[in-house]
């Protein structure tokens, strides 16, 4: 059997290509050489299954997406604090001035414009441009499991078109937002955004960080902290899509971040990463057909953060009274909400002496939702004999583990 | 057995009762009477259940809340086109330039500032101040499960210190973007800022966007349709927290609304509204603890939109092949990624001439996965002969009832 | 003999008259009903002769040239601390956001800007709007020297279109910079705005300005307070233009204001005042024959303000000795620079006993000029025998006199 | 006789020195070691005369006071359309955003805020900084009448804290702004903020602008053309001090440039130039005490551009009939409003065959006065025979010498 994902994909492709508005990025000698009929599109789940297509093995340089994983280790080097000191997570407002500076701070106003990439480029840790850089190509290839590299041509074409951000690092150093070097920053910048990519790599990347950190295509890996996925995605639905990441989520919904070599990656949590490439540019620099494709996936999909799925069955499948035993089943994903239905019930409380909570058929449990079902068993437990089915282990995991924890260091 | 909800939202009252920073609004003769000390909370799960802790049952007016309602009569009576005509969806950017209409088109930038405000009460359908206002209060009581008012005095306080609105509604309708008569409008938009709520009763109301605009406290009756819901949270999370609303994001991760009377609505889709009062208001106009609050659940009850838990069990339970038909297990919640894994298993094909898709223990089905899995098993019946298990009816649902079918119109 | 200035005039107006860019303002019944070809120009100096071509004594609504009598009057009732609490001094920057509130401050730039000219027609003494309109006719009617009245369609015309204006005034009494009814101070502004002169009276009021408050037409009447005049031509100067104030100063030179009948009435210190009325308009709002006239008047006539003429004879016309005396002759204008010629010889000593300060050529003596040579003359009575030929009793004028001494109350 | 021009100056400077509000300027490592207390004043008329008081011939920085000269040159090369290519001639509005690029040219405001002087040097002729500077140095020592020199401690301390500065010339450069390497063009910015000059110098440097662009020292030796000073003069009006140029203009009135070492300087067009320093800064960066010398002089001295001084005799000293004779004896300063009423009155006619044009007693003319005369005299010619009497040649400057018409090249 085809897929029918793997014929949707193919069909919005079709549909999308005869948009050819817009215009490839000019300014830049590399990125004008892009051929403007390039059109890839892939998707992948948190299960690590990828879709593609068109020209979703093409590679292309990442631009701004870089910023992505730039950010992450800039993160991770310097805590939460460490980053906000420099770098505030509010949209810009304006489109044309892309400076954009706090008055009273100094901060740019978030990391995903030039200014605020800059800054949190000049906060990784490394000796020197190429170290720096390095970590990043790391970890793009570690999120997209393929060694990836710097495009030296794109990376040359930068360095020849950089004024303006020589400009912003200069700015940076002068309001104390910038330890290294200027040049040797912008250098590096430049460096990051000639990065090479595909869309599938990038989808892959995307599942990534729509699972929570977790790697899609090996088992039980942790490639991010958890609280600096979060923080990514926050930073992506309000400021991804520049002056336009207000509407981008109302009609879209998918937290998303664009590179002027045209492509666009979205990232829905829980569910997929996708990355489409198209090198004719709107007015505000995105992919045309990049944008139509997240539009038509939002809609036929139902991939809009704010959707909400109507539910078929509470996560508290049954309770049942046997032989002076009561069991209690739980199911389906069972986070807060579905914990606190099991609380409640157990509020109204239970007539045997023993009480199993049968959580065979659970699929997903945060922690938030353990910590709640610990206390229900333990305040059960005064006054019953209380035992937990959990074939698949999900009340082990110890606070410790959480992915949390280091977003207060 | 007493909930450990309850107990742990007195726990947080009482943690967060400490604080006594702000002050109460000022410039406003019924709101200056606030009692400081007030301070409710209130949690209402999308399965119907309301926690409360506080003051959670004393009433206040609505303020900026009942924007959201407001919003959602404007998007049902002109659609989402004609609402956006007058009013954009992206964020302001400025504090203290509360004006922020757009330059070229002179739409205010978002619902959810005052010009954005007074301007989609001016779209209501209604004829004159008192129907318009009757109409948001009939929905305000719809959602909240009781029968809601105006309070006089506090709406005769708005008109008496309500020269800033006045200016607005009439720069609207010298920008073409209002129709009625603005003194009418900002009288009415009094009203409906005057709109006497509790924090039960805002609880009550996000739960319903939380669950999509279904009704969580009767069965199966939709109150709001599902393309406005989506476009509210939407709204909410890029612009809910005016020139906050990044920060707010990246740190609660809830979408929110605030109102000067001390209150803050929260709602993440597909589990909870969140509710909490306390007049003490910081200089953003947020109240001092319901912020507090709200960093607090989100923290504790990892109520983070983009949290992922990560997943326990697969979608796909189990294939099994049993007397030449093989048996395809689905559980869990299924969205698009759910489908997907079942699509992905049936393209690598079935060996039996009959294949049976079990869906009971399905909690969760969306238009999308339906559409999915109906293309599934479509395909399989050219060489298979297929059942469908599904005791819940998950699959019944036609693509007529989808509620985004009104988001085009 | 014809004279070569009418001439001049008539030429000026041919050449420009080919220039048919712009378009009527629109949005005003009235102002709509203009005959795009009218053109008319005036030029008074400050002997009160009077010049002009074209339709010069046809009459229009004075529109924003109002704001200058109006604020003469603000300053006369409130003194210039008690202006500046409410409207600043500063040029706007801005084209677009007519609305130009100071953020701290809550003041609007400036007085020649819609929302400074409200607030400054609120800050007029007078019971009601009609009395505070009659206040400002009477004050026309006075600098032109003719009785002008308020054109009642106009006025009716403007009310009609004056939701941005009411806007305006709502905002400032929100910012606490009006006392009166918004709607009164509105359609007193309107009626201000449609206060109908032609060419001619706007020229003669120009030159009452070009002569430091003095009448042209009638002998030794002060008809505002120097200090008055000075604080109207600065703000001219650096506001009167909008946002292309300072390229107006550099092309043009001459402190201005203009209106959207098509009139500009421009002031250049000592020497004229100028108006030009064409009702078609540049994108500024500004007349488009009307800038080109004052651009040529401006070249043509060296009638800039920074024009330095070069000097042909010293202020100290000759210094001999004749018969144990010692003449010192002084001419031409002496303010503070050629005063200070004649301390400077001063200081270098005579030989005679007798001293003979001989002011019959001196044309213009200022209160500065007038001080130093009386300390000048005090001084040389130490060692000699002082005499002050005064026929034009250039130097009885005493400090009581000096225009400038309101200026701080 | 001591001049009460001394004891005036000396006055001020006392009563101004118990002002110690302000604090030398910071983040410049020999700015910072001026000594608080220095305080100068010198005063420069048109005529070559210098006064000064206190500290007048220390030495210190121009600073922004070197944008001026810089400004010249820049005019001179390119001629004025050349330099309004790169830079506009408006007033900034803001005073923390002094980057101030024009949204739609990208063009600085104005060339008196760092980008636009930044441009400005780098529109100026020469080969490589160090020649560039040299022509800076050049006139700044041909205006001040001494050869002046850059310090190399301050060049070397401001290029130490140029991240902002380089920062501008990037972005001027990303702009296409800018033709020379920025690096290149700060350094020889640095270097002429780092000319060193006293009081005394600024003083007579203004003078030349205070005169049209003749040395004040020298005879008969144009400096600059006249069209150079007029812009200078007009910029200085409306932008010289920041935001609070339209404030200073109504309260001083006296177009003027401010530096950070302390010293600001003021030009009266046709009268003096003054220049005060003292290292103590204002939040605006401008000399405390250099703030209230100039409140002191503008008012005191009646130093304000829009000061008019009251008329005692007019232009038209007599006409006499004598034997068959009118002779018409003209006095003063003639401009355009003295050469009208000498139209004027021949427009009358005369009644003898010979008429005279007795100029004796004038003492300035500029060309459009003296093209007006001669017209009038021209046309007296058809009836009259006329002769003018001249000895001071008035009339014989050609319009080949008008110093305007570089202005349109």
């Amino acid at each position: 059997m085809r897929s029918p994902i793997d014929d949707y994909l193919h069909q919005v492709l079709r549909d999308c290509r005869d948009d050819d508005a817009g215009d490839v990025m000019s300014g830049n000698r590399e990125l004008e050489r892009a051929d403007p009929t390039s059109f890839g599109i892939a998707l992948a789940t948190v299960d690590g299954t990828v879709y593609t297509a068109g020209d979703a093995d093409h590679e292309f340089s990442m631009q701004s997406i870089a910023k992505l994983p730039a950010y992450a280790l800039a993160l991770q080097d310097r805590g939460l604090d460490g980053v906000l000191d420099r770098v505030d997570t509010e949209p810009s407002g304006d489109a044309f001035n892309e400076i954009s500076l706090e008055a009273e701070t100094g901060r740019p106003r978030n990391a995903l414009i030039n200014a605020g990439a800059i800054a949190v480029h000049g906060m990784l840790d490394g000796d020197g441009a190429t170290e720096r850089v390095d970590r990043i190509v790391d970890l793009v290839s570690t999120l997209a499991g393929r060694k990836v590299s710097v495009d030296s041509e794109v990376h040359s074409a930068e360095l020849a078109s950089d004024d303006h951000n020589t400009a912003l690092a200069y700015l940076l150093r002068s309001a104390g937002k910038l330890d290294y070097e200027p040049d040797e920053v912008v250098d590096g910048y430049a460096a990051q955004c000639a990065i090479k990519v595909s869309c599938r790599d990038l989808a892959v990347m995307g599942s990534v960080l729509a699972n929570g950190g977790m790697s899609t295509t090996t088992d039980d890996e942790r490639l991010l902290d958890g609280w600096i996925t979060r923080h990514l995605l926050s930073v992506m639905a309000t400021c991804g899509m520049y002056d336009g990441s207000g509407s981008w989520m109302a009609r879209v919904g998918i937290p998303a971040k664009s590179g002027v070599s045209g492509a666009i990656l979205g990232v829905l949590p829980g569910q997929v990463g996708v990355a489409v490439w198209s090198p004719r540019l709107d007015e505000q620099g995105n992919s045309v057909r990049g944008v139509a494709v997240f539009e038509r996936l939002s809609r036929d999909m139902e991939l809009h953060m704010m959707h909400v799925a109507p539910s078929g069955l509470p996560a508290l499948r049954s309770v049942e009274e046997r032989d002076g035993t009561t069991v209690v089943e739980v199911q389906g994903d069972v986070r807060f909400a579905g914990a606190e239905i099991i609380a409640s019930r157990a509020c109204e409380g239970f007539s045997t002496d023993t009480v199993i909570l049968d959580l065979t058929q659970v699929r997903v449990m945060d922690d938030a939702a353990r910590g709640l079902l610990r206390e229900v068993a333990s305040r059960l437990e005064e006054n019953h004999d209380v035992h937990i089915e959990d074939p698949n282990e999900l009340m082990d995991s110890g606070p410790d583990d959480r992915d949390t924890h280091n977003r207060e260091k």
